[in-house]
């Protein structure tokens, strides 16, 4: 028996499930992971919480999360100086679970939601899965958003959804506030659209977040995960910031009791140590911005990145070259943009073996 | 700002979120949950096997969670005595997620759900929430399937998607066996229909898993959680068994890296203490015949049950018995099966003050 034998749908026939290859190399910067493990601290910190969760785990988790929203509100406040409360925030597992909860509430058969490419693709694959269908926008050469372009893609398309990546995925590029109150306004002048603003890697960017613009915009969302700049991939928890009504909204479709008790717990332990946390934060934006400065040195033409991850070309053959700094142990990520390639900024040492692979790799070419 | 204020989808307006009300009393057995706390051994592994995670917090998670489909899939081998390979074993956040994969594969937009009601709610929700129309099939007076009924339903609505609850929620019906074989038949003699047989309660019930009819029968899903017989609600983890190729399909939707790191490490722990929690099982089993015994004593209707909870009645007014037995200090649940209300076995002493509120309050009633 074979998927195709299956009475699956016909729009995922011939599909492949989405994901990086996971590959045992010594050096992976492949998947925007932060590279510094938690402090011991923190995992004695996490299997207490934990092990206090357990003591009620046959009973089900809060439903509504509070303590947890409740912090990581107050974690936004601290780091962005607008005030939130527990009503504003919601989280589940992953910020994909996020989207999807938003696309079945906003999107869905029959509602279309636009996003400007290249961006983060699970937009796209997020949309499809919750029968929204999907547009894509344009974007200038440099990848920064097109606005003339923006807007005539919105008045053409009407989407209900919009998204907006900021850093964006892969390209790392910020947009600008202005960028986002124009596309915000036009959006609504066509109809009303929810416009989803993806900071998944915000803490990297050399620009504050967007996040106090959900003031008096109530169908602005902003959308955060605790994967990147808190080290917590393997948690799996995203959040959204929005107006309290958004947050009701999106308890329609969750489904009950989706967000463990282990995870509640293991993200609280987190968001204790964030300072901590965002001490490597800082530590990363610097090897970023060493990352930026040695590719460029070497003549390659590097996207001005605000992300922990960079993108860097232009290559005749991206995938030929992937392949050739994977043969010398590290291992980065081709998605397909034309002539790029990306690379996530690691610890000094991974960066450094990085660095080396592609002068060895740019020497192997020109001699060709 | 009010929800209906925002663009949300039409069918979700006027709608309320799925749960049952979390009230603080003494004795609750309103949710199904196991009453029995992880004994402390059990505790201290989990706070052991997440820490060891957590020191890999960093990274995504094992995004196919091979480890864990593994040990369920020795569970389920060990427990049925049907050989499983981890290949046929898919987890998700909670057996809700699991079924929301399974529609978004085999559901959706201009396909149809058919289940008899009254049954698990969330079957229905799901379909809905996935654009899947929803037929409800009929039931005997006992709540048993009437499966003359049954095949005619399969034959007018045609669904693609077929729900069998065994043990049936909120009634505590299981299904026979021939029962399930029959209308997998009659199904696909219709047209190709994914038949989900949901044996959340399994572990608790009179007659043998209906697993091994998977064999052979490429479109019979069993659906199974970890919340009930391995008293793990606060865990979110249900799983499923099936053909490999309905394993590969279900990827096509999952969200990547949908199960964290901590859930996958808590889940494994629970794994390793199968036979203790099986124990507790044991006990509940006792009390629930206990529980059917007195009641049936008491000149009530109890529906015959193989699960950890009883429908019981029949009332004139559920709702106002409902509040009576809640005013004595125990919550039940009432899910507007019309006369009846559901109790779960809990512990000997819940049990005892639960027959005793419904002793008192039957008392009230015959004397007003």
């Amino acid at each position: 028996m074979k998927i195709d034998d299956l009475p699956i749908r016909d729009e995922l026939r011939g599909q492949s499930p989405y994901g990086a290859p996971q590959l045992d190399v010594p050096v992976q910067l492949n998947t925007n992971e932060n590279p510094y493990r938690l402090p011991e601290e923190l995992v004695a910190r996490i299997a207490e919480r934990v092990a206090e969760a357990a003591r009620d785990l046959n009973r089900y988790p809060d439903r509504d999360a509070v303590e947890l929203r409740t912090e990581l509100a107050r974690y936004l406040t601290r780091s962005t100086g607008f005030a939130l409360t527990t009503g504003q925030v919601w989280a589940a597992n992953g910020s994909n679970e996020v989207i999807q909860q938003l696309l079945q509430t906003f999107g869905g058969p029959g509602r279309r939601a636009l996003g400007f490419e290249p961006s983060y693709q699970m937009h796209e694959l997020i949309s499809r899965g919750t029968g929204t269908e999907w547009v894509a926008g344009p974007r200038n050469a440099d990848f920064t958003i097109d606005e003339a372009a923006a807007v005539a893609a919105l008045a053409e398309h009407r989407p209900d959804v919009l998204f907006i990546c900021s850093p964006n995925n892969p390209t790392g590029t910020a947009v600008a506030r202005e960028t986002v109150l124009r596309l915000y306004d036009a959006a609504q002048a066509v109809k009303p659209t929810v416009v989803v603003v993806d900071e998944a890697y915000v803490e990297f960017s050399h620009q504050d977040s967007l996040l106090p613009l959900i003031e008096g915009r109530p169908l602005m969302v902003v959308t955060r995960t605790m994967s990147k700049a808190f080290g917590a991939a393997g948690l799996r928890l995203g959040y959204l910031a929005a107006d309290p009504a958004v947050v009701d909204a999106v308890q329609l479709v969750r489904l009950p009791y989706h967000l463990s008790a282990v995870t509640q717990a293991t993200a609280l332990a987190c968001l204790e140590h964030t300072d901590t946390l965002l001490g490597y934060v800082r530590r990363l934006k610097q090897g970023r911005d060493e990352l930026v400065e040695r590719l460029t040195a070497m003549g390659l033409e590097v996207t001005a990145s605000d992300s922990n991850f960079i993108q860097f070309g232009v290559f005749e053959d991206p995938q030929a070259v992937w392949q050739a700094i994977l043969d010398h142990g590290v291992l980065v990520r081709n998605n397909g943009v034309p002539g790029r390639l990306r690379v996530t900024a690691g610890t000094p040492e991974e960066n450094a073996a990085f660095l080396q692979a592609v002068a060895t790799v740019i020497k192997e070419l020109s001699t060709v």
